[in-house]
């Protein structure tokens, strides 16, 4: 299916972190991402207080910026709201996107049985900078920011680091930016359903294999966690061989998983056996 | 509350059909709205046919961009879907999104128990041109097109042309361009809360009030629905006195109804009474 025409200002369209347009004579390009967020499915009211609901829904669109080495420009949050949310717990759920990086700029409000909300955040890059999915080539260093598996662990245990982990992620938009303008990242995209999946979605778009060594798994966390879990908001990149990468960046440890190979596009080895990708796919799961 | 700051890239906030972002040294102002449409309350599973649905939550952002004169650019469609929304639900409501003026280049899909659907279509209108709510003053005079009350009236009888026009709306793009560009509108909005509520949004915009002597009544509507139906997809504008409107333009009549003037800020009569604004309001209403 072609959605978009040839000629189009956009320049990229589904299948990325964000969509990218390029706006007439700009010296910027901007993306856009959009995440929805339903009670029962995303949070759950008895856990998510109201501000975590939507410091949750924010930081899963300013994640996908940061993924795309982005800034964020703007937002704008649609909110479906039922009987038990009154004024002070939408109040609540505003309250981290008001003193948020994106300024909230529109948005729409209904009634309705479940709280669903849905937010787009726009964000900006120089022109034809942003960080893709699909530049990634055989011989290129995996890295990925942080330890893996904390949200998971988080869920499970409801408890602790890990569950604070959970509650309020922290998108990584500084070291995004490092990575599209010190390091020039080949390809980078953020994990928010497993590394398994996303590896692999990684691998699809640039027509190539990988092969993982070893992971940085949060401490407490399973191997299954770590390579499965999703909801971590790190980033996933790729940069040429022996491109100089600091252990830390932007405050985050650094960690080489591996190496992108010539094999069947979308194929993942881990320690020498296949990976399966495992992640949360809601229309695999439904 | 402030939520955009002062020197920033966003020209127009929450409060009209669109927020306007400058993009860097762009010869554009891009315009952004957002629609919800949820199951039970805009729409009914029983009388929507999937493709009516999503024509209908295009319609809603494509109409919002025609009121501030734009061109449509792109659109991102989240959906939530139900169990008993098949995938053969799910391929006709995005048919007629696909089709549309506006690529669509992203969105997010989840399950969850209800039909509830997002949409965000962004528009262009040369720099510093776009329509808004707040530039009328007294002495403009006040023009609508089309016929008001058809939708209302389709949503009572179920049958007809009117429900057709329910079901249908055309959102009015071509005119929208043709005001901004040709007449200069001062003001422009869309009908979509009923003519007394989003008048009265007009004139509290633009620091005014209003007279209005007539209305162009659907054929088989009421006064009250012509008043204060919601859901016209019909184009509200000013023009400074004595501009040469013509009777009909890109295919659809338009009638002065009235004028605006300096009473209190948001106070509108109607042949001489004040005229309350009783259109919908989700949450007047709830």
């Amino acid at each position: 299916m072609k959605l978009v025409p040839p000629g189009s200002p956009v320049v990229l369209g589904i299948g990325d972190d964000c969509a990218i347009y390029r706006p007439r004579g700009s010296a910027d390009d901007l993306l856009f991402t959009t995440d929805m967020l339903i009670e029962g499915v995303h949070f759950e009211r008895a856990t998510h207080k109201a501000k975590d609901t939507g410091w949750k829904a924010l930081a899963r669109g300013l994640s996908d910026i940061a993924a795309m080495g982005g800034e964020p420009r703007f937002c704008l949050v649609s909110l479906c709201v039922p009987g038990w949310a009154d004024s002070k717990w939408v109040d609540g759920f505003f309250e981290p996107i008001v003193k948020g990086p994106a300024p909230l700029v529109g948005g729409d409000l209904s009634h309705g049985n479940t709280l669903a909300c849905d937010i787009v955040v726009c964000g900006a890059v120089p022109r034809g900078t942003a960080l893709r999915r699909d530049g990634a080539r055989p011989g290129d260093e995996i890295w990925v920011s942080g330890k893996l598996g904390g949200s998971a662990l988080g869920l499970e245990a409801k408890k602790g680091k890990a569950w604070k982990r959970h509650l309020h992620p922290e998108p990584r938009l500084e070291l995004g930016h490092f990575l599209r303008e010190k390091l020039r990242a080949t390809a980078a995209m953020d994990v928010s359903d497993g590394l398994s999946l996303d590896l692999q979605r990684l691998c699809l778009a640039s027509n190539a294999g990988a092969q993982i060594d070893q992971l940085p798994v949060f401490n407490g966390a399973s191997e299954e966690q770590a390579l499965h879990g999703g909801e971590e908001y790190e980033l996933l990149f790729t940069v040429r061989r022996a491109t100089p990468v600091p252990a830390v960046a932007a405050g985050v440890p650094l960690t080489k998983i591996g190496t992108i190979t010539p094999a069947v596009p979308g194929s993942v080895q881990y320690r020498g056996s296949v990976l399966e990708p495992h992640g949360y796919d809601h229309f695999q799961t439904k």
